[in-house]
């Protein structure tokens, strides 16, 4: 893409862009574009923004049909925009572009209870979409990826994940049907209110974690749930990451299904309680599981938390704690929330590999070594039954260390030797395409990149990002 | 496709595919192959198969990945073959072809009970996966088409469905991980015994329900899930169907998922009971619904069972019977399960529609309607709260009536009506791919064409299905 047009006579583009959504929603002026220039990826790896930019904030699906329609025949690049939390990259614009923000498509379509489903135009946060539910609805939507500021679009197109997938999946498992911009301008409806449909390809699952490269997002469906009548957490303490990690395939064998499901090192749990002003109710035991279980029966309530102390039991654990109050269950979920916040200025990355939830034992032990290694001290805490943990790789007074390149590349390694993933929630944004070939081959590849040109023939959008 | 070779020189494809797969592996003899040449479509609409076939039966993915280099080579069309249920021509050779049969890809590669999955082979049938897990496991597979001839290939390839869908969901939300050898010839190893896994674009659900055109799968990993300890069957009886679709949201929104919930006119039931010597357990009223509970405590399923009752009673239901013993509850589900038998010489197509569920009643009277215009007693039965109606057109004296293809249009476009599909279950394959732009836009079939060109640029895989 050249943006020729952007770079050399910005003014135009403003001009073309107001005409399609009005002088109000169109702007090149720095000081009121930087706040669309990054995300929150850490601050010591966020790609460079180019100020080469015009935001544009379309009030329909139509308009943005126009603008990318504009896009095309002027060649310049088009970079989506949610709500902004992304911690790869993703939203941050590399080359001149048209920065397109969904900020104003935030309107709750439907709430239709009778489906068991929710409409609603893609810039609702999931702030909005709660709010909605709890005082409209006794239904609930699971997928809870940490940032309320999160976009509903864009955790469709990121393909969102979060503590709750244990019981209720991710972000492709609810998302029912898309309105969705082509990049060629063209409108589409994917799917629908079906919980079965099998005509041609399924191209609502193509898009759902496409990161914005095959089309812009603009109405999303999503199934609900009936909210569970009675929920509980506990604490499990052990000596031994490795028992509390073989306690959990045990705990989800004998039937018991959790709706979340953490590890945490000790030494995160202690530091996120200080920094509240509280203490973390375990002392015993070096880790902690954290189980949260929602039932809709009061007895199999407790008698899951039973089985659950009594098969950590025998996986070793040293302490177990109920917290049988809500307000002891805020408590605790609080200080797990909060796990990353007081790291937040010593660390240079947090990583989010998977590996098959059998070989997160092995993986810690690697972990381990290469804490050692590096003199390095990481950290872990995660989503355990998904077997997705979160690393954090420490900053080196502030900087990225200078063996960082070579470490985050051994823990990847790690996790892909057990047939892991890179990235189980964050995606490929830009800080990880360098990496795509640490987990597909060539062939993969080039199949990735001939769909996106099926979609997207002259690389209009996100340009930077995935396969360019 | 031309398929030159192998109508004007068939012997040296068969001595081709020799040298690949064995002397025993290939044949052209009609007498061999001649029960490659249909699957289970019903015999009126059945598309006429070309005797132009090889049939060969490789023995491993390389081999598969061998014969297909040589189908690219010399033009010659191939069509994968597995279990032949399938109902929509998908599996009939209608050019002169390659049938390559996976029923040698016959082993379970590895049950991996401490990840809840289990790795097979693309020719394992459902009836092996149920038993090998039935010998040696406590963790039980959902996904029940129905014929247990099925192929787990064949059901990852055609997305299969069926009756426990309403608490487990379709074969999509289970399949981890794929082995495929592309149309190229390349094989390829997708996704993994991961839980969430953002790297790059999903091929794996893009490969899910491609009805083998985009490339042979192998090899298959699935999610199991732990038993639920105890099950429960009910017949919940209405005088109207109306107030029997009704009931059904209603029961989804207090929080209850049965394993499956079926509808039945009873006319079907009766019939089904009386071609097994046996009769319905319901006389009072003319539909019924039939709910399969499991549950992991005996509790909760008592008092789901009675909240059921209870919420359907608020809809008119006229009866209800719950079968108490394991040998009722067979009873029942035998007469469902031959719910189609008995009408099997008199039927011109099992339609299988979905609308959201919330609309069947109203798609109901749709076809009340219909039923009465063309004079053809179309009788429903199906997958109630997946909103997916299985519809018997019936047969003008054992041929099809003369208005099939306009009634049958009709139905489809009353389900495109509610944005429904076409195919909940059985597919596109050949017998509705002339309705692919019922429910889609030019656009959209254009890009399903494309991500075709990109996986098969060559238009090997599967001629005449979908796209072609």
């Amino acid at each position: 893409m050249k943006n020729e047009l952007l770079k050399n006579e910005p003014y135009k583009v403003v001009e073309s862009l107001k005409k399609i959504s009005g002088d109000d929603w169109v702007t090149n002026d720095l000081s009121q574009i930087q706040g669309y220039l990054y995300d929150e990826t850490e601050p010591l790896l966020r790609p460079e923004a180019s100020k080469d930019c015009v935001v544009v904030k379309p009030g329909s699906p139509e308009e943005i049909s126009k603008i990318l329609e504009y896009a095309n025949e002027e060649e310049i690049s088009v970079i989506t925009r949610g709500g902004g939390t992304g911690v790869v990259g993703g939203a941050i614009p590399t080359t001149a572009s048209i920065i397109l923000s969904l900020e104003r498509l935030n309107k709750v379509v439907e709430l239709d209870e009778k489906n068991l489903m929710i409409t609603v135009e893609a810039g609702v946060t999931l702030a909005d979409l709660l709010e909605v539910l709890n005082n409209q609805s006794e239904l609930f939507f699971p997928v809870h990826p940490g940032d309320e500021g999160a976009q509903v679009g864009g955790m469709v197109a990121t393909n969102a994940g979060g503590t709750k997938a244990v019981k209720h999946g991710i972000m492709r498992n609810h998302v029912k049907a898309l309105e969705v911009v082509l990049p060629t301008g063209k409108i589409v409806n994917l799917g629908g209110k079906l919980l079965k449909n099998n005509m041609g390809y399924d191209l609502l699952h193509m898009m759902i974690g496409s990161e914005g490269t095959l089309g812009i997002i603009t109405k999303v469906t999503l199934r609900l749930y009936a909210k569970s009548k009675y929920s509980g957490t506990l604490i499990i303490s052990f000596n031994s990451q490795q028992d509390a990690c073989n306690a959990v395939p045990a705990i989800l064998q004998d039937g018991i299904t959790p709706l979340a499901v953490e590890y945490m090192d000790r030494d995160i749990s202690n530091t996120s309680a200080k920094d509240l002003g509280t203490t973390w109710p375990a002392s015993k035991g070096s880790v902690d599981l954290l189980f949260i279980l929602e039932e809709n029966n009061e007895d199999e309530l407790y008698g899951n938390s039973e089985k659950i102390v009594e098969i950590c039991e025998k996986y070793n654990a040293v302490d177990s704690i109920i917290a049988e109050t809500p307000k002891e269950q805020r408590h605790i979920l609080e200080i797990r929330s909060n796990g990353y916040t007081p790291y937040r200025d010593n660390i240079s990355d947090a990583l989010d590999v998977a590996v098959p939830p059998a070989d997160v034992p092995q993986y810690f032990n690697d972990i381990k070594e290469l804490s050692l290694k590096y003199n390095n001290h990481i950290l872990s805490l995660g989503h355990i039954a998904d077997g997705n943990i979160h690393n954090f790789i420490m900053s080196d007074n502030g900087k990225l260390p200078s063996y960082y390149e070579e470490l985050k590349e051994e823990i990847y390694k790690a996790a892909i030797k057990y047939g892991g993933t890179v990235t189980a929630e964050h995606g490929t944004g830009k800080t990880r395409k360098k990496h795509m070939n640490l987990q597909f081959t060539d062939d993969e590849i080039n199949i990735m990149r001939g769909i996106r040109a099926v979609f997207d023939p002259n690389k209009i959008l996100n340009q930077g990002d995935i396969f360019d």
